[in-house]
C-alpha cells in the first residue's frame, strides 16, 4: 500500500508522512516541484532511518498511490489542485486535511460556499470518489514530534461510512485515536475547531501551546 | 447577585442551577408556567439543602436578575422567547446555551440564517445587550451529577470580550474550565460540536456515554 500526500512538502504533509512511515506505511509526497518533494522525502527518510518516503510531482504521486490520497495543500490552492487532479482521483479515497483559515487571520475560518473544505472537495470530485475529512485539528508540530503522543483525537467525517472506517483504521494503526464524526457536513464544525485552538495557542493568558482536543468520558470529582 | 435561567425547568437549566447554587450563586428559574418553575426550584433546593434557587415566570425572572440571564429554552422556542423578552433584556448580559439540533435528528444541527443560535440572539437583541455563547457541549447529565467533575471544557464566545470574561469568571467559580473561544461566529463551530458528541454517545462501537471535550496540551509518548 502506498499513500500519496498532495502538498506533502508543507509542515502538515511532512508531519503526517513521518507518522505514516513510522507506522510502516509507504508514502509518496507530491508537490508542484517534484525535485523539491524528492529532496524533502530524502530528508524525512534520513530522520527515520527508513526508505518508506519518496517524493515526486502531484500527478505522479496520485498515480503511484494504491488507494488513499491525502490533500494537504494550503486552502488557497485547494480548489485549483482538486480541479486539476479530478480525472486522476476517480476511484480513489481522498483524505482532505485542509482548513479554510481566513486570509490574514488564522483565528477565523472563511468557509467556501459548499460549507467546508471537505464538502468542497466532494463537490469538485463528484460521485466517483469518496472524500473523508480528517486530521484538521492536530498541529504540524505535534505530528512531527515523534517522541510525543498525539494530544488530539482525530474527528473523521465524510459521506461514505466505509471510507470513514478505512481512514479510522489507518490512523489507529499510526497510534492515534480516531472517531467517527458523521457525514461531510460535520466538517463545518471540525475544520472550524482549528482557529479556536490557534486562538488559545497564541493567547498570553492561556498557559499551553500546540493544544489539541480530546473526547473526555465522565470522571469522579 | 441573582442569575436568571429562562427555560430553567428543562434538564440543562436544572443542571446549571444546581452547579450555580452549589457554588453559592442565587438563581431564579423562569418558565412560561411560573408555578412549575417554583415547584422545580423547590425540588432543586431540597436536593442541595439550600434556599438559593427560586422559580417564577420568564418575565419576572428577567426582572429579578441583577445582570446575567441564561437562555436555556429548546431551539424551537429560541427566536420567539428572545423576541418576547427583547425590551426587558436591554442592558443585561445574555448567556445563550441553546444548540440548534435538527428536528428529528440530534446527530445534526440545523443552523438559523444568522449562522448559529448565539448570533441569532445577538441579532434579535441588538446593540443594547451583550450575548455570550457558552455551555453548549456539557451534557445535562454531567451538570446534574454533582459528585462528578465536569468532563468538558467550556468554550465561551461572543462579540464583547468583557462579557466573555465575566462569564468565564462565573463558570470558573463553579469549578469549570472555561476558555475564550473568540467572537460570536465561533458558535457556528461550538454549537455544532454537540451533535458530534451525541453521535458518539449513542454509537454502539464507542465505549463511553455523556462525553465532553477537553483542550489537551502536548504530552510525552
Amino acid at each position: 500500500m502506498t499513500i500519496a500526500i498532495i502538498g506533502g512538502t508543507g509542515p502538515q504533509g511532512r508531519g503526517l508522512a513521518l507518522r505514516l512511515a513510522k507506522a510502516g506505511f509507504s508514502c509518496v509526497l507530491g508537490s508542484r516541484d517534484g525535485q523539491r518533494a524528492s529532496d524533502v522525502a530524502h530528508e524525512l527518510c534520513e530522520k527515520l532511518s527508513c526508505q518508506l518516503i519518496s517524493g515526486t510531482t502531484n500527478e505522479e504521486a496520485v498515480s503511484q498511490s494504491t488507494d488513499l490520497v491525502v490533500i494537504a495543500v494550503p486552502f488557497n490552492a485547494h480548489e485549483a489542485t482538486l480541479t486539476t487532479l479530478r480525472e486522476q482521483l476517480s476511484g480513489k479515497t481522498v483524505v482532505d486535511i485542509v482548513v479554510p483559515l481566513a486570509e490574514g487571520d488564522p483565528k477565523a475560518v472563511d468557509m467556501p460556499p459548499e460549507g467546508s473544505a471537505t464538502e468542497q472537495a466532494q463537490s469538485i470530485l463528484g460521485d466517483t470518489c469518496d472524500v473523508v475529512g480528517a486530521l484538521h485539528n492536530v498541529s504540524a508540530h505535534q505530528l512531527s514530534k515523534l517522541d510525543e503522543a498525539i494530544n488530539c483525537d482525530i474527528l473523521v467525517c465524510g459521506n461514505s461510512l466505509a471510507a470513514r472506517q478505512k481512514v479510522i483504521e489507518l490512523l489507529e494503526a499510526c497510534g492515534m485515536t480516531a472517531l467517527n464524526a458523521g457525514p461531510a457536513s460535520s466538517a463545518r464544525c471540525i475544520e472550524a475547531i482549528t482557529p479556536i485552538l490557534i486562538r488559545l495557542n497564541i493567547s498570553k493568558s492561556f498557559p499551553h501551546k500546540h493544544v489539541g482536543i480530546k473526547i473526555a468520558p465522565p470522571e469522579a470529582a
